[in-house]
């Protein structure tokens, strides 16, 4: 057995690319998540809509690594980390000594001090966020059926998704093709046609990652499946019957937050600097100040490259995963050490509904039905193994030519609300 | 708009039949049910040992009949029926007239009077039930990979299954395959192979309802696929450390409960007679006495067919719900009332891990791969729509070539436990 010893926190991309990139390397590695899956999470809002199921997104981390004696994979969630005496602390009391930590613990949702609303407005980063929002959503739609008071139904018949980056307008054009499409034909009292969905953006325009042509663009196909779009609106407010923007108050039963992310508290537990998002700062190495056995890498972290922050997307962590793997495995064989990070930018994407997406890739600059094939061919490329690829191929093939959505379950009961926070 | 209303109380295979039969019926129908969705349940058990995705066995009730204006799909829970006024009552407040009613509301776990078992126990009826099972299994062996002690591993790693009906076989078998297959070489710390599955029936053979040579050859399949079969033994308590059996006592993490059901409570809401398992009593024409408007069918209703009660099998409820849907039509079409409800009992089929089952047709029996393949056959042929026939063909072939399961998630927090049962 290999003497040193790498810790990784975290399956996802980041993680998981680190541990791949070690394969063969001298090492053994311990690969610890609180989950006993990796999730696709550009995919999860596909989870939310009832395009794709749960299983065909999400897969358990352990049968990655089952041909790879020297990585074990271990269910539990990380307390602590004790950088001086190189121990990690697990939640069942256990600890765990590294050679090498990789932090990979990503993020969650950021309510920018209003953590009242996360009841009301659920965020979308695990599989039970998904299957939450797709059952408040398909809830609405069945009480609306039984609601005889015409502004009840039109509250329950009106939903909101706060924050315009991709996920937003991925959601909001599903959720439109969901009530203009999926859902005709299949209520008596009411047209699900009439459902109003809005998006809600506090800039002046939604992607704003991408090029003005392409946002502007994006906004007209949404506005053509029939969803309002509110730019420059910042949110005041947000509860069980409807969302503030300023003074004016919607009836909406469903909001959905989109709006912005919080890191995990890697920076807490190493007692390192943190940027105003919570993210480990780390220098071009990928190392917090100070502690030289320890990464910290994907949306975890705070790195600038080529002057520009470095975005919290998928292919960023996957880069900053194969680099910190390829720096162990050089200081290991005591060659030369790789320079600075560098972040490559592949591009931007993003669909707009069944039919329609916006790629960026630079000074190639794609819209409409080319770039949604483009984009669909991607994400199917990058799931991992043929049983997910033939699946989610199939499920959206099958969603192309009948408009029918397979995963349109109602499951779990909603959780009682959380106690009311002390009045301060 | 047709005058006669019909109100269906469950989307079950009973209350389904019922619908289907009365299309262009003049009649207008209101189905209930508290699930947005019609469960396989046959196949709920695969969705509980990760053979299949709950989308697969699932389908949106009200989609069924998008085309059939005449059907209106309530999602609402009945607390309650009056058969003098003709209303149903349900859990929002609202009320709700018919002229005639059908109860197909089925049947929930019985644990023989000690409900404290429900808690380590669980049964397996909904999609919850089987994704909380699932959970459990899987979370058993992460545990396991975590623990030191030997003993407690020992427990963590065994699997009791209670009761040897079908259910209860085609559990015992899949996790054996489960541990012995599908997660080799996925742990480090120990062998899945070591698990111990233990099949427990207070019987003196599994799968009574099937001829005693039957019975012989499932036990010995069970058997070389290493589950314990313990026949002839009444369980005497069941806790979170183990499950005993007489004075026995057996360390097992993980227990599954396939002994016994307990009708739904029609025969309270009715206010007529029930036998012991709650079911409410009906006459040859499945009406309570008394109540002519009234139909109960499936495993909420006892009544015998040529001197034999009638099994709380799906083929049963079907025949019910048909039978009274022509009923139904022949009274408003004044024509002659079909007679006595005739139950003709189509076979027993139960499968024994992935390759083998039991089919018993009366004159015809069969075992092995052969009825393996009828048994796969049949069952996909009883989907709803193509779509999932394809979904569940793949998914099995899938297994059946590389014995890798995609449903492998572990979602959802488990509940905490009730509060302890006051002291009598």
């Amino acid at each position: 057995m290999a003497e040193h010893h790498v810790v990784v926190i975290g399956g996802g991309f980041g993680g998981l690319e680190a541990v791949n990139g070690l394969k063969n390397a001298n090492v053994r590695i311990t690969l610890i998540d609180r989950r006993n899956h990796h999730l696709f999470q550009p995919l999860l809002y596909q989870v939310a809509v009832t395009t794709l199921a749960t299983s065909e997104i999400a897969w358990p981390i352990r049968t990655l690594y089952r041909d790879q004696p020297h990585v074990r994979t271990i269910l539990a969630e990380v307390v602590g980390v004790d950088p001086n005496d190189k121990i990690v602390r697990l939640d069942n009391g256990q600890t765990m000594d590294y050679d090498t930590l990789i932090i990979a613990t990503g993020s969650t949702h950021a309510y920018f001090g209003k953590d009242e609303w996360a009841h009301v407005a659920p965020g979308l980063k695990t599989l039970e966020d998904a299957t939450m929002i797709r059952r408040r959503i398909l809830r609405a739609f069945e009480a609306a059926e039984l609601e005889q008071d015409t502004d009840k139904r039109r509250a329950l018949l009106t939903f909101a998704i706060i924050g315009a980056g991709p996920t937003g307008v991925e959601m909001a054009g599903i959720i439109a093709e969901l009530a203009h499409k999926t859902l005709h034909g299949e209520f008596r009292s009411f047209d699900p046609a009439e459902a109003r969905i809005i998006l809600i953006e506090g800039g002046p325009r939604v992607l704003s990652a991408f090029t003005p042509e392409l946002s502007e663009y994006t906004r007209n196909s949404l506005e053509k499946l029939g969803v309002e779009v509110r730019t420059d609106s910042i949110v005041s407010g947000c509860s069980e019957e409807g969302v503030s923007i300023g003074e004016e108050f919607i009836a909406a039963r469903t909001i959905v937050w989109a709006a912005g992310v919080q890191a995990s508290p890697a920076a807490k537990w190493l007692g390192v600097e943190a940027d105003r998002a919570g993210r480990a700062i780390v220098d071009e190495n990928l190392r917090p100040a100070g502690l030289s056995d320890v990464y910290v890498i994907g949306d975890t972290a705070a790195v600038a490259s080529n002057g520009k922050p470095v975005p919290g997307i998928a292919p960023a962590a996957k880069q900053m995963g194969a680099y910190v793997a390829r720096r162990i495995r050089s200081k290991l064989a005591g060659t030369e050490l790789p320079g600075r990070f560098n972040y490559r930018h592949q591009g931007n994407l993003a669909t707009i509904g069944t039919r329609s997406a916006v790629v960026d890739f630079g000074k190639i600059k794609l819209r409409g039905a080319l770039a949604w094939w483009l984009w669909g061919i991607a994400h199917i490329y990058f799931l991992i193994g043929t049983r997910s690829r033939m699946s989610v191929a199939w499920s959206w093939l099958w969603i192309y030519l009948t408009g029918q959505r397979s995963a349109r379950l109602i499951t779990q009961k909603e959780a009682a609300p959380p106690p009311a926070p002390p009045s301060t």
